[in-house]
C-alpha cells in the first residue's frame, strides 16, 4: 500500500509546497514530479490545475487527488481523473482574501470613474466628475461559492446593494440571492457591474456572450476573475467598442498567458492582471491538505470534495 | 430679529441647497448671495469654506455660520467668523462613504500592485508578481474624527492592520490608537501605506514634510484625502523620486486646481484626483443643516459645532 504524497507543479512552488506539508507532518514522504518513483507507492497527489491526469491512471493505490487551486476545470476535462478517486480543491482563507482584494479594486476603479480621473490626469485637465452613488449601483455576483459569497459581503458592507446568482437556491442576509436562468434574467437589466466568480463547467463556459451583455443596461462594466472560457472575447470587444459595456477588469483568459497582440492588451478600457487575483499559499493551504490526506487513510469524509457530476 | 438663511456657493450648488432646505422646512426664507437683501433679517449662513468671512460681519443678527463641507480651514482663517457667532461644519454618511470609497480604492491600488501592473499591460508584459499579504501591510491613519475612524473600520474589515492617530487619547475597536508627538513617532516606522484624514489647522500644517517622510519605511505609500496644506510638496516629490516613497494619491492641493505646470500632473507615481474624493449632496446634508437652524433660534446646543480654539 503506498503512503507517499506526490506534488507536482512549477519547480518552486513545489519546494515550497514540500515545505510547508512537512512542516504540519514531518512524516509524510514527499516526491516530487518527475521523480515519481515507485507508482505503487503514491496514495495522494497534490496537483497544479494542468497536470496531465492520464499520469495518475498509473498509480495503483491513489487515494486522493488535491488541486492546489480553487478551480478545477483542467483536472476534469477529459481523460480526467483516474474513476473512482476523489478530487478535492482548496477553499483558503488567503485565496478568498486575495480575490476580495482585487474584486473591489476594480469595483472602485470603476464605480470611483478611475479610468476618466486617469485620463484627465494625462491631459492635465482639473474637472470634477458627477458625484457617484454606491447606493444606486447594483453589483450583480454570478457564483455565490467561497468566492462569490466573500466578494458580496465585502461589496454590501461598503454599501453597495449586492445580487448574487448561484445554481440551487441560497440565502445569505444582506445579498439578494437569485438562482437558474430566470433568476440570471432578472438580475442583469439591474446590474451595474457585473462580476464573474463562477467555476468553468460546460453549463458555465460562454456564458459571458453577447445576449448576456446586451441584457446589461447600457454603461455597465465586467469584471471576470474565475476563468477565460466564462467570456466570449470578441463579444465583449464588440460591447466594449460600441460603448454598450464601459469597462472590463479581466484577471484571467484563454489561452495563458494572453498572446502578445490579442486586442484586450491594448484596449484603453480593459484592464489586464496576469491570473493574478488571487494566489495560492503553500503555507496558507497546506493544513487542509494535510488533514485531507490523513482522512483519505482514516476513510473519512473529506474536505472541498470536488461534484465531479457537476463540474466543481 | 432676522429669520432668514443665506447661501454662499457656486451657483448651480445653490439652487440644489435651497430645494434641499425647502423641502425640510418650507417656512425658511432662503437668500442666495451676493442678493443678500437687509443684512438684518439674516439669522444662518450656510457657505462653501471658501467665503469671505469679513462679508458675514455685516450681518448683525447671525446666530450661526455653516460650512457646506467637514473642513473648516478656509474659515478660520483672518479675520475669521465674527466674534461670538458659533461655526458648525458637516459630519454626513454620504460624505464619509466617498471618502473611504476614495482610500480603499488607492489602499488598494498600491496595496494590489495596480501600477505595476497597468505599466505590465502597456508594455504587454504577463508577469505574476509577489502576493501581496494585507495582514502585513500596516495602514497608518493620521486623524481618527468622522473620516478618519471611518477608513480605518472598513481597512480593518478587509484585512488589514491599521494604527491611527489623534490629538487626544481614543479607543476604537480593532484599531491600535496613538495620540501626539510621540505617538505619530512610534506609529510611522510600522506604516506600509500613510492616509491623511486631519483637518488643517497650525499644528498639521506642513506635517507631512522631510523628517516624516524619512521615518515611514523605505516604499511607503502616501495618501493625502484631507487638505494640500498637509504636504510639504517639495519634500514629497524628493522621496517619490529617491524611491524613498513608491506613490501618491492626492485629492488635494495647495493651491487649487492645481496649476497645469506642477510636476505631479506628469508624475508617474502620483494619482491625482481634483478633490472630488468626497463631495457634499445637498440632500443628504440638508437635515442637520436645518436641525441646527432650529436649535441656533431656541438657544439649544448646536451638531457638529467646531471648536475655534482648536481651530476644527
Ligand atoms: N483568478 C484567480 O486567481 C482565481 C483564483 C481562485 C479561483 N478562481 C476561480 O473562481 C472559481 C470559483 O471559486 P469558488 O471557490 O468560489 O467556487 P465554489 O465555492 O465552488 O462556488 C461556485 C459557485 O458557482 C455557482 N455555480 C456553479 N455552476 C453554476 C451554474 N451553472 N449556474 C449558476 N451558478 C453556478 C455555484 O452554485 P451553487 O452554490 O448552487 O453550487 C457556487 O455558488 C473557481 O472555480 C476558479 O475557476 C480564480
Ligand atoms: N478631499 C475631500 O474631498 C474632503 C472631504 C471632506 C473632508 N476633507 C478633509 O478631511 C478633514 C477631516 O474631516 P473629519 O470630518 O474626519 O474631521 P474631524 O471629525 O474633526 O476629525 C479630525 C481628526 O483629526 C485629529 N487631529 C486634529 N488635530 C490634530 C493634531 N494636531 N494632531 C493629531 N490629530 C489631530 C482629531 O483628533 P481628536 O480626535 O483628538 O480631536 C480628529 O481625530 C477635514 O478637516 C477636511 O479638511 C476632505
Amino acid at each position: 500500500m503506498g503512503n507517499a504524497v506526490l506534488l507536482a507543479t512549477r519547480a518552486e512552488a513545489m519546494s515550497e509546497w514540500a515545505e510547508a506539508l512537512r512542516a504540519l507532518d514531518p512524516s509524510l514522504e514527499i516526491r516530487c514530479f518527475p521523480d515519481v518513483g515507485d507508482p505503487a507507492g503514491i496514495e495522494a497527489a497534490v496537483v497544479w490545475t494542468e497536470h496531465d491526469m492520464a499520469e495518475l491512471r498509473r498509480y495503483p493505490n491513489l487515494k486522493l487527488i488535491v488541486s492546489m487551486g480553487a478551480g478545477v476545470d483542467h483536472l476534469l476535462r477529459p481523460p480526467g481523473p483516474p474513476p473512482g478517486v476523489p478530487v478535492a480543491r482548496l477553499v483558503d482563507a488567503r485565496l478568498t482574501q486575495g480575490m476580495t482584494e482585487w474584486v473591489l479594486l476594480n469595483v472602485l476603479r470603476f464605480h470611483r470613474q478611475d479610468p476618466e480621473y486617469r485620463a484627465q490626469q494625462a491631459a492635465r485637465i482639473w474637472r470634477e466628475l458627477p458625484a457617484p452613488d454606491a447606493a444606486a449601483r447594483r453589483i450583480g455576483i454570478l457564483g455565490l461559492g467561497a468566492l462569490g459569497t466573500a466578494a458580496a459581503r465585502a461589496l454590501s458592507g461598503l454599501g453597495f446593494p449586492v445580487t448574487g446568482w448561484s445554481r440551487r437556491p441560497k440565502a445569505i442576509a444582506g445579498i439578494e440571492c437569485r438562482h437558474g436562468a430566470d433568476g440570471l434574467a432578472a438580475m442583469l437589466p439591474r446590474t451595474a457591474i457585473l462580476v464573474c466568480l463562477l467555476p468553468l463547467t460546460p453549463a458555465t463556459r460562454g456564458l459571458i456572450n453577447a445576449d448576456l451583455l446586451r441584457a446589461l443596461p447600457r454603461g455597465a462594466y465586467v469584471i471576470n476573475g474565475a476563468r477565460g472560457g466564462h467570456v466570449v472575447d470578441a463579444d465583449l470587444l464588440r460591447a466594449l467598442d460600441e460603448g454598450h459595456i464601459a469597462g472590463a477588469a479581466l484577471d484571467v483568459f484563454e489561452p495563458e498567458p494572453l498572446p502578445p497582440d490579442h486586442p484586450y492588451w491594448s484596449h484603453p478600457r480593459v484592464f489586464i492582471t496576469p491570473h493574478a487575483a488571487s494566489i495560492t499559499i503553500p503555507r496558507s493551504a497546506a493544513p487542509q491538505v494535510v488533514e485531507n490526506i490523513h482522512r483519505a487513510r482514516a476513510g473519512r469524509p473529506l474536505l472541498n470534495l470536488v461534484d465531479l457530476a457537476a463540474g466543481y
